[in-house]
């Protein structure tokens, strides 16, 4: 049995994210491939490595969505307290796991590293955390409960979402069409007003451009239906076509 | 008299953020500006045009941080909802900014092209708004009590930000150095957190990066004092080269 309508939330973990060091690239990636796989990405939020505003900000999240999907702080260094913090918000402890210390430890093993205390800390987990497999650098994510741990690095992060999606409940999928529109927004907002309030279980989302000194839009129509979908679409269609031949070129 | 941090927020609103078709362009700004003069972004949330959902962000964020600036909803069309938003949050009427009226007036009078009433809409502001200037495209965006409101186009947002910058408090800034480390987090987690507890008054993050099949990682020390950032950054440096003289170069 599936819902219609799957619901999920991204919590980026880091102070890099927000001192600008580094620009994000997960969200947006998450965003894509949820949205083509029937998931709505419902909210972002990017907290610093602060415990309880981790803490706090899981805590939010995780009872409104049906999942959450966490970046970063799981590295073996002092700032990676991001298992820590998942095991203080779900009430557990946070606890070396016996099946990620073998699959590290032997890849250590293999490749003649030594498997430090640093590298252990890798394979702590809030206790019930199920793995989530990372075939760039051996030291895996997790998930407990709703919520999914990935690493802030993309390859990984990406890597990891790939062994995740397919274990995911999804929704029905949120089609969407793009129409383009050699107009900026106050040409059509009137008549696109309309084509929403007529096409109700449609989304109709305006986006302008600024470019070269002029604005231009695009109109984004998305639907759980496609006859809806395409009705909407080519209303959103024929106004832009109307309006073409009512203005003069510029 | 000037507080040692000031601290804020962003609040990124529209469903193209969250469904993919935009990849957000102004967090990343908006964190490397705040970071230059001295203010601390703390947190960022990403939520849809959703009324609701604006609203119980904005209250959320804006009695806790001492500046909220947000990006997107501000154009002509129906989808353009956070005027409305915030007037809500902030419990005031929105209605035509008379200047802003004026201002915008003359601006389509002057190149020919009729004051609709959808573009009128991007007059709107909460009673009690004062202007952010627009030098790109006119229609300004507003600040209520401690919020910044501007567009979500870059360039738009951007030129907007420029205006606010000079007119806010600003912190002592946060100095950073950053030191390239050509080994993994593994190899220097222990001795990296010994130098973070002798050095309390800094932040020392650690960010692994991965190619070419190898981790390396930049280690970023940032404090507000400039003799305390330089002691923790020789120190890091020291740690690095011990480490590189009794690892072989593989």
């Amino acid at each position: 049995m599936t819902n219609e309508v799957v619901i999920a939330a991204m919590l980026a973990i880091g102070d890099e994210l927000l001192s600008g060091r580094t620009k994000d690239k997960n969200i947006g990636h998450l965003a894509d491939i949820l949205t083509a796989v029937g998931i709505d990405l419902k909210e972002v939020r990017i907290v610093p490595d602060e415990e309880d505003r981790i803490v706090e900000a899981l805590n939010s999240l995780r009872e409104r969505y049906d999942y959450i999907f966490t970046s970063g702080g799981i590295g073996p260094t002092h700032d990676d307290i991001t298992a820590d913090a998942i095991a203080k918000a779900f009430g557990v402890p946070c606890e070396h796991d016996a099946k990620a210390m073998k699959l590290m430890g032997d890849n250590y093993a293999a490749r003649g590293i030594e498997f430090t205390e640093s590298r252990q800390r890798m394979a702590r987990m809030p206790r019930g955390a199920v793995h989530i497999d990372n075939p760039v650098s051996t030291a895996p994510g997790f998930h407990i409960g709703n919520v999914y741990v990935m690493a802030g690095v993309p390859s990984v992060f990406q890597a990891m979402l790939d062994n995740v999606i397919p274990t995911l409940s999804v929704g029905k999928q949120l089609l969407s069409r793009s129409v383009n529109c050699p107009f900026g927004e106050g040409a059509i907002a009137v008549p696109l007003r309309d084509i929403q309030a007529a096409h109700p279980d449609t989304i109709i989302g305006s986006y302008p451009k600024y470019e070269n000194g002029k604005f231009s839009t695009e109109l984004v129509i998305r639907a759980r239906d496609a006859e809806k979908l395409i009705a909407a679409e080519t209303a959103v269609k024929n106004m832009v076509e109307q309006i073409a031949s009512a203005i003069p070129a510029r």
